[in-house]
């Protein structure tokens, strides 16, 4: 499956991503000066990151960023390193690959600001979709998006004006594992490495959350404090909160509940109806999302258990 | 009860404050020029703002600064106006009662910038006493506090430091009531306006709670998500939460679920320890608590319902 | 000039709307309830408030929200009022010319939600259009924009996206004046309420801002502390400022020193590059600029001498 | 001068803190497990982070966090390393010594979380003294202060509350020279690492100033724009500003331009008056200035020209 080639391509330490057919999404020629983002998280011990940058001196790199973080409640350490190299990246990933393998470690390398191949789902909302496509257009989000799906076609022309090709199929209870099954289908067939539920008024199976696992962000409302059940705004009116947010998270099972990625919020005050709390909503909902799907592509992100690092 | 009489005394429209005997609070003499501040709430309907300004205008008097809001949730009607008038307190308030009467209505007078009457209970955290205090006595913040009860002797010097007596009575089970009978005893014989529990870690009972409805505030943390039972920066941290915060809210027998007055938050990031979240939870615990204070003691602060209207 | 008219019809205390030939702002026809917003600014002296109110009965409303200020600095008083009237809104009007000109006041006089007419004004950079055009698709922001105006043509698939009619006209140093000629015309024959400088990046002459005095909102980048001259984000970055910020203010003769509606900020760490605080500030002015005109069609700003009073 | 020994015994190169008479600040003998922290900067060239990692290997050292940053700007390179090392600190010195000389890099090297020895300067305001001390107390700051030196007595019942000694020596034109003595020979005589100008009302002198270069930290109001001149409050009171900020930076001969630390700011509505602009301005002034002296006594701030990289 593409997908899961896809994810030992650039972040396992399997295989060189040169060994996929199609798509290679690494440049293989050597060029006057390579910029790459290594990230490795391995059980700490003493020598890691010797031994990386030993591995980055030996391919001709230095280092330009770094960020590292050892868990003391899992002991696994976290590494995020970019780096500028004269030499070609396979010899950056053949210097890189030994040592991974030596800690056990999982590796990531990539391009510095590669797009990352994003399929984005949406309904009928669409604050999420146009934070999202244009900061794209804009350059402010390393992120290529070859297909727009939902279940309403209500955003068809917000994903036309962005030259993004837009798919709709309306979901009811029995075409459910269709449309599921259509999502499996895009991720191998567009080697999509990230989806982002943007307001997608779905519930994913948990077969489907599961195989998406530290690959897919969704991002809802979140209030101090938190309140279960429906119409979340309108508790949270009748509550006179003084702020409201939004959480971006990974997608588990557990609803709502997954690995918390960012959290914004914004003020609430005792004037504010139900709408225009919606409406405030709506604004940090895009922010955040927008926040979290950057910091994914930025490969930024690390996951720590049900915690996530966060190297920002 | 004196705690009954000084309701009364400044915010019902049953008497003036005058027949109280004891502390006046209210200057009764005239002076060149008084500052007042007016709430009001009562049931929404029409002419309410221009029989309050009439009778503002009938005791000389100008708005300097007024806020308003019109609850569409209880069909509430609440006001908030500060006043400059010539003529004496007494003549303003006379003008006030028949208004406040004609519109069932709950009246509040009070002079600007008088301090209220401040019992502050704690246990071992300084940090919510300090903000208080430090306030205090830069002139922040309009309250005096006659005593600090406390059931832990850990902070007797910090009052003593600001010049405020303080008590200290070890609080068990069999002791509990004892406590609470204090604590009424401070409330009359102290004429106590408003009770802060500035990290006080003891439970009101249901009955103590219910006599200091709408004049206790309370803080604790609080986080997006909620989290429910023991050590929640705990399961915070486990969370790996990206916000941490606080809420100043009123007490009532529902724990931690009273009227929300304010809230804030601060950033969290994953390489915080419970330790480090803690810390930053004490000085936002401390702005938040020390805001709460501050909006009541300048009467900002009306009850709707489980809901507050907080005019800032 | 209808810029002119347009200013006394719902602002100026002149003539009733309805005395204007082409586009009634304004309904006349009696329905179930009508719902207005009421300014009011003059000279402090005791009793506007109580004339006000009384106006408002006469014209069986009830006030919904209201705020006001009294300045210590320029000794005028500024009122913010929305009512709920059974009547039609020519008797309410009928019933607060009177008062307004007892005052010797400045009356404004609106339905509540009406979009207001704006005419927008860019250059190449797209981020604050977007802004705008969304949030006004999203029913988020009540104005209603009858034309783009560019010396650039590269927004006009945005704009046409957004359904909305676009004119490039290329700037050079002699053009300079036609340019202006056109959007003189442009206010007249669209009635135009409100002029937004969304990344405009050209200078207006002293002589077109005066006539767009309190009419016309621009945005800027803002440091603590400012910068003087060309590049400020390259200045910023080379002091390391930890904040990068936007000031959105009214257009003034003296370039970025009109009077100030909103600021907001952004943390920027060391590690910002020129480029990305550039991005940082995108976000920031796209929400600031959002929010000032947000706060200008709903009426909440008042001019106080240089200084604005904004009833959020 | 102890101060230049200071400096060279856990920030430089040159020799090992044990060579110093007196007060021994790291300790020598080993225990079950030490916590240090590694700052180095030097020009940016390959292999750095190799040989310091190489060096904490070599001395059974465990990197537990690191961050670092090469500066485009300068040329230069910045880390930042907390290590827990089984070892003796000497070893882990002696094992880094080599590695700096060899980069011609800076090193510094102390024991995690050692209080820093913190000279204090005030005036009359209490707000930004009392943050820094009850911090202090409450174990959320780690510094320890020997002295505070004002040129007013006013704060000497706050030092003495917190149990620090408290000296105040009247400023005049021709007392300015003495003080400035005094303050030297208090930087020698309590081996001072960290001079903080907490709201002192004074102004040093370029000679000073050149002599505290990077030791020594101040706190002052910001604004967007900034003003200029006596009375900036007043200032942006009259320009409406909507948000006041406070900026910490290191001291330098140029008033309030040397490299920044930190900044804050909070809202700030029309209706705020002058003072109430300066009591927001206490609490932003006091908790930013609290947070620099953390980020310094944390050794998180390295200079990098006129900029701060801030590891925080």
């Amino acid at each position: 499956m593409a997908w899961g080639r896809t994810r030992l391509g650039w972040r396992g330490p399997g295989g060189p991503s040169s060994a996929r057919a199609g798509r290679p999404r690494y440049p293989t020629q050597v060029t006057d000066l390579n910029r790459s983002v290594i990230t490795l998280s391995c059980l700490d011990r003493p020598g890691i990151v010797h031994a990386v940058s030993g591995a980055i001196v030996e391919a001709a790199g230095n280092i330009t960023e770094s960020q590292q973080y050892s868990s003391p409640d899992t002991g696994r350490f976290f590494l995020r390193v970019q780096v500028e190299h004269a030499s070609a990246p396979d010899r950056l990933r053949a210097a890189l690959d030994p040592v991974a393998q030596s800690f056990d470690g999982v590796l990531g390398l990539d391009a510095s600001g590669r797009p990352v191949r994003t399929l984005i789902l949406v309904s009928a909302a669409p604050h999420c979709l146009n934070a999202l496509l244009s900061r794209q257009r804009q350059g402010a989000l390393p992120i290529e998006v070859p297909l727009v799906l939902s279940n309403h076609e209500g955003l068809a022309d917000l994903a036309a004006f962005y030259g993004v090709p837009f798919e709709h199929h309306p979901v009811f209870p029995k075409t459910k594992a269709w449309m599921e099954d259509r999502i499996r289908q895009v991720l191998a067939d567009y080697d999509i490495e990230l989806v982002v539920l943007a307001r997608y008024m779905q519930i994913i199976s948990p077969g489907l959350c599961a195989d998406l696992a530290g690959r897919a962000i969704n991002i809802h409302h979140s209030f101090l404090p938190g309140f279960k059940g429906a119409n979340p705004y309108r508790q949270a009116h009748a509550r006179g909160v003084k702020l409201i947010g939004a959480t971006a998270h990974f997608v588990t099972a557990d609803l709502d509940e997954g690995p918390i990625i960012a959290q914004n919020v914004t003020p609430a005050g005792h004037s504010k109806s139900v709408a225009q709390l919606v409406e405030s909503g709506r604004d940090i909902e895009s922010a955040t999302l927008a926040e979290a799907v950057r910091l994914f592509a930025e490969h930024r992100i690390l996951l720590d258990g049900v915690r996530t690092v966060v190297f920002s």
